[in-house]
């Protein structure tokens, strides 16, 4: 990722931290890819049928990281009320999709990783949160 | 838009009133299509330096309700949380664009009519989110 | 929708036909919401596993249409390599998905619009492609 | 990322190398973030109104690099016409905004970093696009 490369290069004042804002969307953008491969890797195993509720809620929060991600790369103009509100948009999305996943990390090697993804961004996005006056 | 088609054939239960999840879902595409043109025709505007905040905020917002639509058209395994807090976020995001561009509605005609579509996506999502227990 | 509005208030030159610009942008919009919930419609079906490719398809095509949709809706700076190669990437995402769809169209409504709605998306690309130099 | 450990538990088979699928992605994912900061770092700088082709590239290049990375992180139901048309696209996008910000990137940190990011990211889908039969 350039993502902290990038954020050293916007040339004018960004109103939170640096390096918890990259550490952030890097979490959000792995969480983002990690939901989209679980949804396509449920998709393919034999019991799909018990996998549904998995495969919607890991649409769910690859298209709310991938959205958030996105907000968090936005310096200009910056609006506290929408970051607020979509870190905490995201942190339902990834709660949900962690606690899905994790029930069938026993069984399924990707829900395992996809659950560690979901929880790390969880814990990302609750931490920047926290920062925001 | 396909939306009531769509969701007139939808196989199982949804929890929320089918006629206003279609209507909601049309003004948050809507929205989305209106803020992403609305960022390119201030960026063609001379005066584009004082536009700055207006596009920043319309990206987001384009991107907040294109996340939400997508999420709405889903009922699949429905998590009331997750739909609650995207409501939320999208809320905040059209609230902020269309106070922006109410600004500048009487000198540029395309933020006139986007602030009109942030306005009506603003009201159909609380509408919604009134509906949510 | 408010496309041809905010096409007639883009502030400088646009290099395709604003009214055919505008029909297809209403189409992809509408493919890619179609898509959408075609895809989660696909998912509550009891034989879902019969419905993997159909789904994957669905959710290819949403995403390109989606793209292709913000492409088609900025003017500044237009490029008509990425315009041509994204119409060109849209067509084979909505060829694919509406032949998946089609295949399923008699046992599934959801399928039958969607078919529609990808039929539709493709030939409106088709058309906007032959005006590009 | 967890790009690489995503699809070595991926259920099925793929039809492309998994190394060099999780590389492509991740060049991809990169790509798109940078777009994305790039487009919002030129918008603050002093002179916006000489940036505005390269704020326009970004933001398609942020939306194909993300569709495409999406595209490839699913392999049920494989379909090569959509992959390779979707390469095509990225590529062509990669490259024109690879361009526009090369001639920026003496003057704006922001604009080589993200040169750099097209750059690898249009040689990594030639690259994949050569595998694909």
């Amino acid at each position: 990722m350039k993502t902290a490369a990038m954020i050293q290069t916007y040339p004018a004042t960004i109103n939170l931290d640096r390096e918890l804002l990259a550490r952030v969307i890097d979490t959000l953008v792995t969480c983002s890819q990690a939901c989209t491969a679980c949804a396509d890797a449920c998709l393919s195993e034999e019991m799909v049928a018990d996998l549904r509720r998995c495969i919607r809620t890991n649409l769910d929060c690859a298209d709310s990281c991938a959205t958030t991600a996105r907000i968090l790369s936005r310096h200009t103009g910056y609006d506290a009320n929408i970051t607020r509100a979509h870190l905490q948009a995201c942190i339902a999305a990834c709660r949900s999709c962690g606690d899905e996943c994790e029930q069938h990390a026993g069984m399924h090697e990707h829900c395992k990783v996809c659950a560690e993804a979901c929880r790390a961004c969880e814990e990302a996005c609750r931490e920047l949160l926290t920062t925001i006056a």
